[in-house]
């Protein structure tokens, strides 16, 4: 039988990409001595530091978030001019080159102060990519999808840099800890992904479901802000409900004084990232996403 | 009636004596807006921002913890070498100076990642502070007491600059980030406190109970560690139970394959700070104290 689906022989396996989510960087130590874990009889797994000076500071980057630094007229300046674009020029050799990388499948792990649970982060909806969610989802029921839309044809986030590529979200954590719950179920992600692909590869797959939900970002939310400060927070309605409808008036944020601000948009939307520190930060209190039922196309289902 | 108890006429509330713990620093700016929450008939309030550059940064310190440098010998220091021992000077300047302060007392406002619900860490078990502690915990039962032991005389903390000192720890929320239920939570905990304080200087305390369980603070406990890495994380079993017993030979860590590290100390203790992120990124897992019972001394019970 001809297959036209991708066959997955080397898959990269990073962690640390931002240097104060420790839960990937250590599930990476524990694989450093344990191989097995990750390598499977149809392909074999390498594992990837994302940002080493990020997490020998403590700190999430740097100079700049490295997540963002891998679009492809980002890599082939001739002078990177920040810690991260230089580390992401030396991913890009290593993982990729992207677009035509010697990685068929790059897994990129992540932790979140917002209450994501497990949130599988795709950039494409082809049938390798929704099949893999909807076996990790035959897994673990609770698994969520988070479908960011390519910006002009590219994406900037490491897990672009190979043809497959799947960015891993576990949540609350706050940055700089390490937990055993989080641990635990990120290191359970992981290996449904990889037994996924070895089935993928070997045409085993069991019976799936025929669509998975999905959560498409369609915007962010900016923080109310007044000068350096915040002017408001997420409204305790809200907090902590990621996925949960928000429908046109419902109370988004509440003021330092108490007061509500509503939600102003005109159609239900659903939060991800609620609170996520990194975020807010940069003055971001929230993603809106729509919620889509996405058909799984015919790929390796038997 | 002769009273030999302090009279609290001038209170210095602080906020950001850590950069990313957003929630004092967010209710300074509410309480600028309202004065009116934070005086009352008996004593004025000012508010003190505590590191504003961190704040900038988005960081706990820039150089060094601000709240490690008010320790007698380093604030006498004619040369302060860092960011924050320089602010260090400057609010012993404003709100002390140390031995002789224009404040009576001070309240410094903090968060933490661990679970420490309401927690008031003391310095001093004078009727004051105790009769502060048994109050607020008349209001908000789960309110816990936390003591540190002076070292050599002195102690290297803000609230430690004026006679009395209180310092409030909310938690578990991420640094860099607010959180409504948290805010609303310390809120809560800095109107008790004052009103505590107009009733203390009038005279009109209600019955209180008559000893306060205190957790007084014994030991740090380090992270297993290998080389930049951390070579475990707490057990699943102590994670988030801050102030239950921890018995000799109770499970402690699980190495990063997953095997337990058990507690070796010879008696019975109780785990604080369990995760907290600004002492995990010094290699601290938590700290351990023993649990007592302390007579609230004769004071202003009427």
């Amino acid at each position: 039988m001809k297959n036209p689906l991708p066959h997955i022989r080397n898959v990269a396996l990073v962690g640390g990409t931002h240097g104060n989510e420790l839960t990937g960087i250590h599930l990476l130590r524990r694989w450093e001595r344990n191989p097995e874990e990750v390598n499977r009889s149809s392909f074999n797994s390498r594992l990837f530091m994302g940002n080493p000076e990020a997490f020998r500071a403590g700190r999430r980057y740097v100079e700049t978030d490295l997540n963002r630094c891998f679009r492809r007229d980002l890599l082939t300046r001739a002078d990177p001019a920040t810690i991260e674009a230089r580390r992401a020029a030396e991913l890009n050799e290593a993982i990729g080159p992207k677009d035509a990388a010697k990685h068929d499948l790059v897994i990129d792990l992540h932790t979140t102060t917002s209450c994501a649970g497990t949130m599988l982060v795709l950039l494409d909806e082809d049938a390798f990519h929704l099949h893999l969610a909807a076996y990790i989802g035959l897994h673990d029921p609770a698994t969520r999808v988070c479908i960011i839309p390519p910006q002009s044809g590219d994406q900037p986030y490491l897990h672009s840099l190979c043809p497959l590529g799947l960015a891993v979200e576990i949540g609350p954590i706050p940055q700089g800890v390490l937990r055993r719950d989080i641990y635990a179920h990120m290191h359970r992600a992981v290996m449904h992904a990889l037994d996924f692909v070895d089935r993928w590869n070997e045409g085993r797959l069991p019976p799936l479901q025929e669509a998975v939900d999905v959560f498409r970002i369609r915007e962010s939310v900016p923080c109310p802000v007044e000068g350096d400060y915040l002017g408001g927070m997420v409204h305790e309605a809200v907090q902590d409900r990621d996925y949960e409808p928000l429908h046109p008036g419902d109370p988004l944020f509440r003021t330092l004084s108490g007061d509500i601000l509503p939600y102003t948009g005109s159609d239900t939307v659903y939060p991800l990232f609620i609170n996520e520190a990194a975020y807010v930060e940069k003055g971001i209190a929230m993603f809106l996403a729509d919620r889509e039922s996405v058909r799984v196309p015919p790929g390796r289902r038997i």
